[in-house]
């Protein structure tokens, strides 16, 4: 309705859109703590894996599948509050309000 | 990656409670399309790691992680449905109606 | 596998299968929780309403559509432990395991 | 059941932050359609209660929370459509961004 702040972005984290396809720099701590909840997760689903070849009993599989969703939930928390405070940020500041349609597509397949 | 136990299934499908613990015995069709699903989701979430470490933008890596929890929620209702379709209904044949309450706490972990 | 106790079901919270329907008996207590917490979502959802109508700011509303659905998750869960722990325990009791057929069906609709 | 408050809403679509409180301006036609879901969800809980009293079997029971839990998960993506579509792209063209750690909020409350 104003104006739109106009601000050079000249910082690091940025979302830019060149050439081919659009690319997200998280700074390298977040890039870090992601891969390491995604190595647990990885852990977690091979542990799964071996208590099925072990017949280990289906409740305490179950219960490992449920601790899996939960971990995989807060890692898309974690994701999308990256991706907010940063590349919809950004691309909001540059005047493209387009990434907020993306991001309720992205963000209904997360509701369900 | 690890070694797995190497052990002769040679019974069909029963739930018993020898000794210390108790143990699934999946058939060797379940358990071969349990583990194919697991393999599935493990290459699933290494990928997502990959997306991260190669920066793609967010809203690509969240739509993977809905995929991984409806993969999931995939391999949970096949799992429940093993155990209810032999284990619970053996150990209620031997008069042992524990396992409803047991089943009922693994239940509520999926509903949330 | 073994022999399945025979007992007669003469208690009260029975879910018998006469004539027409089967029907589900809980106690004059569960049915009154259970109708008490379904009138406390009534309200919710008839003040969601009144919100709405007065034009209360979204995330507001939001916030209280999460809670219905956390109202409506535990009143699931409820329900289904009286189930459990009555009709499909009389329906096993009575060599029925049909019920467990059912019961899947109904907990895969909670688990999605 | 209540009174509700009559007031004329003569403004189109905005999110202003007058004196004391922020509000939600949805269209007419929207407010329309959300209170329209809002009717059929408050009476298809009353529908729960009326099958809890007359005993109806827990599955049919089940059955109808779960329907419940759709609808209201649907009412909350298009009542999050409206927001983002509207007060959130206003206040931030007005240069307010805050509303995106609100938003952030919101979202991950209809995540679990």
């Amino acid at each position: 309705m104003e104006n739109l702040p106009i601000e050079p972005l000249n910082n690091e984290a940025s979302c830019h859109n060149d050439s081919t396809e659009r690319k997200s720099h998280h700074s390298q701590e977040v890039k870090k703590a992601l891969v390491s909840r995604l190595n647990r997760i990885e852990g977690q689903v091979r542990g799964v894996k071996r208590l099925v070849e072990n017949d280990t009993y289906c409740d305490d599989v179950l219960t490992q599948i449920a601790a899996i969703q939960s971990a995989l939930n807060g890692l898309g928390k974690l994701l999308l509050e990256g991706h907010m405070k940063s590349c919809v940020v950004e691309r909001i500041q540059e005047g493209d309000t387009e990434v907020l349609d993306e991001l309720l597509i992205t963000v209904k397949k997360l509701m369900k």
